[in-house]
C-alpha cells in the first residue's frame, strides 16, 4: 500500500468471461440437465460434489430444517432475527404500487406491477456459505410478494453431515421452505429448465464460483439473472477529522474478503494518509485472515492524496465504488456530490459491516465500477411491470389519422389498416 | 394458420447466441475499436457501410439536423410531436423520488435515486430505421434526467444522401443533439470504450442486427445494456363479442413485422375462430407486405380454442406475450388474472398500433416469453440507486454485539474488529 496522487490512480477492471474450457464444460452441463433432467443432476452431483444421491433425496426435508435449529447457538439465531427484521423493514419501503391514469375522454393508461412467480436462490458451498447473503437475497423477493422462493446449495456445503445448519436456519428465517441439495452449473440448469424434481423458476439470484457465473450468463433470457458480482471494494473518503484506526479497520474488513478486493482511502490530508498507513500495518499483524488481507492491501489497496475536496469527490465518482464511507466532518453535506456508489456510509459509526450485516439496506451491491449504472439488489428486482392501454372510441377517432401517418411512414401498412378498419366501421356506426 | 386446442400449443422460443464466426467477428471488431479508437471505427465504416469518412465527419452537424426538418413533411412532424408529448406525459408518471427514513435514535437509512450520466442510443439503418423507436428509447432517458443522450446510426442509413432525415428529426424532437454516423458492432464498441471523437457512455439501448446484439452482450458489464429483443408477438384474447375484422387486422399488423413474428388468437368461441380465420385470408390478400405477413401467419400464427375462460387466461399467462389484446366484453374485469404480458390493450379501440406509436406507454417490450420476468422500457432503466446508511453512536453501541456475532460466524474477523475498535473507543469516551 502506497500513498499516491489521486489523479494518477487507475483501478484494473476485468469482466470475467472464463476460459474456453470452462465455457465448454458449462454448456455441456447445461445441455445434459436440460435434456436428461434429474439423472444428469445426480450424475454431476456425484462427480463434482462426491455425494451420491437419489432423486428423492434432492429436496431438504422439514426434519432437517428443524434439526438445524438445534445445531445453531441461540445467540446467533437472535442476532440473525434482528438483522432479518431490519432488512425486511428497509425493503418494505421500496414497495411500489400499480397506477392508472384515467383521462376525461375515457382513455386509461397505466402500469401494473406484480411479483415474479418463482425465484431460485443459489447459495455457494464451503466457506462462502454466508447466512447474511441468504437473508439479503431472499428477503427482497419475499417483500416483493414472490410466492415461491426456492434455495439450492451444494450437497457438500456442510461437509459429510449435510447442508450447513446456519444456511438452513437463515433460509427458514427468510421464509424459504423449498430447498434442494444441488450446486454448480447443474443447479443453475435445473432452476432454469426444470427437472422432474425441481420445477423451473423465472429468475436466479445469488453468488457462485466461475462455473455458476458462466451458467447464469448462458441461461439469461430463458430466465432472468442478477448481476454477476466482481471482487468487493471499499473507498473511504476522509478528512482530518477521521480516526485513522477506524479507517484502517474498515479498509482491512474489505481486504480480508478476497485477494482481489480493493481497499482505497482518498483524502486531502497527508498526516491522515500517513497515520492510516501505519495503522493498517499494525492491525494487519494480528488478523486471522492476514494472508488474504495482506495480498489484497499490497496489490490492490491504495491511499490517494487529492489536492482538494473537489478532486477527492471526482476521484470517488470516477472509481464508482461498491462501498463508499464518508468519514468527514459533515458527511450529509457531501451526499449531493456523490454520483456513483453502491452504498454510502456516513460518519464514524457507520462502519461498513453495519451495512453488511445489520442496518437493513442490501449488501448485494454493484461491483467493478458498475455503480455508474447499476443499483443495490432491491424489491424492484423481483417485480415486473405491464403497461395498460385502454383507448376510447372518441380518442381513437381523434388520434387515428396521426397514428396512420406514423405507421405508413415506417412502411407498416397493416398497422395503419388496423386503425383504418376501425375508423371506417365506427364512422359508419356514428 | 390453423385452429388448434389451446392446451396443445407450444411456442418455439430461441435465445440467439450467433454462430462462432459471428462471435469471432464481433469480438475482433470490439478489440480493434477498444485499442485503436477512431481509426478502427473509420476502417470498419468504410468496409461494412461503404462510406469513407474522416474522424471530423463522424458527428452529425447542426446544419444537417436543420436541413432534415426541410426534407420531412409538416404532417409527419405534427404527428410525431403529438406522439412525443404523449410518451413524455406517460413516462413522467414513472419518476421516483429518493427517500430517507430518519429514526428517533439518529439512524438514517435511505435510497438515493439518480439518472445515469450518459446514454447511447443505437438506431439501425435501412428499413429498420424507425422514428417511433427513437422516441421510445430517448424520451424515458430524457424524463429520467440523463444529461447526455447520444445517438449512433450507420453512415449509410439514408443511402448516399446521408442519415435518414426522419430519424434526425425524431432524435432532435426527443432532445438529442449529439449524433454520430457509425453503426454495427463498431458503434457499440465506440459507445462502450470511447474513442477520440466519441466519449464513452454508461448504457447502450436500441435494437440492431445480430452483430449489434452480440456486441451488446459482450460489452455488458463495461456498460449496461437493454434487453436483447426477440421477434415481435401478439396474443389476442377474445370472446364472441369481438369483431373478427378487428382481430384479423391486429394479427396481421404483428405478422407484417417479421417472418419470425407470432400472431395468436385465443378464444372459447369456435364461430369467432372460424370468422377470424376467413378474415385473415381476405385481408392478407391486399397487404403490401403480404409476403412477410403470410409466412409469419402460416408458420407462427395460430388460433387456439380454449374450453373455458380459465383455460384461455392460463394459455395467455403461459405464453407471456409481448402484446396482449383483451377483446372481451368487460376487459377491465380480466386484468387481475393476467400474470405475464408486456403491454395489455383493453377493448375494441385499443388496437396495438395505438400503443406502438401514440398512446404514451413504451413500445419496447419484453419478447420471447420474458414478460414472465421483464418489463417495458421505462424511466427506471435510466436511473440508478445508492443506499444510504448513517448509524448513530447510540445505535452502534446497541447493535454492535449482534453485528460481531454474525461476522465472526462467517469467519470475517476484520469485519468484527471494525466494530470492536469503535465499541472500545466509544466505550472509553462515554
Amino acid at each position: 500500500m502506497r500513498i499516491i496522487k489521486a489523479n494518477e490512480f487507475k483501478l484494473a477492471r476485468e469482466v470475467e468471461y472464463g476460459t474456453p474450457e470452462q465455457n465448454k464444460t458449462v454448456s455441456d452441463i447445461l445441455e445434459r440437465v436440460r435434456t436428461e433432467g434429474d439423472a444428469a443432476v445426480l450424475r454431476f452431483t456425484e462427480s463434482f460434489d462426491k455425494v451420491k444421491l437419489e432423486a428423492g433425496q434432492l429436496r431438504v426435508t422439514e426434519q432437517e430444517i428443524t434439526a438445524a435449529y438445534d445445531r445453531v447457538e441461540p445467540r446467533f439465531i437472535e442476532a440473525l432475527r434482528r438483522a432479518a427484521a431490519n432488512i425486511r423493514s428497509f425493503h418494505e419501503k421500496q414497495k411500489r404500487n400499480s397506477w392508472m391514469d384515467v383521462q376525461p375522454d375515457g382513455t386509461t393508461l397505466g402500469q401494473i406491477i406484480r411479483p415474479l412467480r418463482r425465484v431460485g436462490l443459489y447459495v455457494p458451498g464451503g466457506k462462502a456459505a454466508y447466512p447474511s447473503s441468504v437473508l439479503m437475497n431472499a428477503i427482497p423477493a419475499q417483500v416483493a410478494g414472490v410466492p415461491e422462493i426456492v434455495m439450492v446449495t451444494p450437497a457438500s456445503t456442510g461437509g459429510k453431515e449435510g447442508i450447513d445448519p446456519y444456511i438452513l436456519v437463515a433460509a427458514a428465517e427468510a421464509g424459504i421452505r423449498e430447498m434442494y441439495r444441488v450446486g454448480g452449473a447443474q443447479a443453475v440448469a435445473a432452476l432454469a429448465y426444470g427437472t422432474e424434481t425441481i420445477p423451473p423458476v423465472d429468475k436466479i439470484v445469488g453468488p457462485g464460483n466461475i462455473y455458476v457465473a458462466l451458467a447464469k450468463r448462458y441461461v439469461y433470457g430463458v430466465v432472468d439473472i442478477d448481476s454477476i458480482a466482481g471482487p468487493s471494494e471499499i473507498l473511504v473518503l476522509a478528512d482530518d477529522s477521521a480516526d485513522p484506526s477506524y479507517i484502517a479497520a474498515d479498509l482491512l474488513s474489505q481486504a480480508e474478503h478476497d485477494e482481489m478486493a480493493s481497499a482505497i482511502l482518498v483524502t486531502t490530508s497527508r498526516p491522515l494518509a500517513e497515520a492510516v498507513l501505519a495503522e493498517v500495518e499494525t492491525q494487519l499483524a494480528t488478523l486471522p485472515r492476514k494472508e488474504i488481507a495482506e495480498k489484497s492491501i499490497r496489490e490492490r489497496g491504495a491511499i490517494l492524496l487529492a489536492d482538494s475536496e473537489v478532486e477527492a469527490v471526482a476521484t470517488s465518482n470516477r472509481l464508482a465504488p461498491e462501498h463508499l464511507e464518508l468519514l468527514v466532518r459533515e458527511p450529509f453535506g457531501w451526499l449531493g456530490r456523490i454520483e456513483n456508489a453502491g452504498a454510502i456510509f456516513l460518519g464514524p459509526y457507520s462502519s461498513e459491516p453495519v451495512g453488511d450485516y445489520f442496518a437493513g439496506p442490501n449488501h448485494i451491491l454493484p461491483t467493478n465500477g458498475t455503480a455508474r449504472f447499476s443499483s443495490p439488489l432491491s424489491v424492484d428486482d423481483f417485480l415486473k411491470k405491464s403497461s395498460v392501454i385502454h383507448y376510447s372510441k372518441e380518442a381513437l377517432l381523434r388520434d387515428g389519422e396521426d397514428i396512420m401517418t406514423l405507421a405508413k411512414h415506417e412502411g407498416l401498412d397493416a398497422h395503419a389498416r388496423a386503425i383504418q378498419v376501425r375508423l371506417e366501421k365506427e364512422g359508419e356506426r356514428t
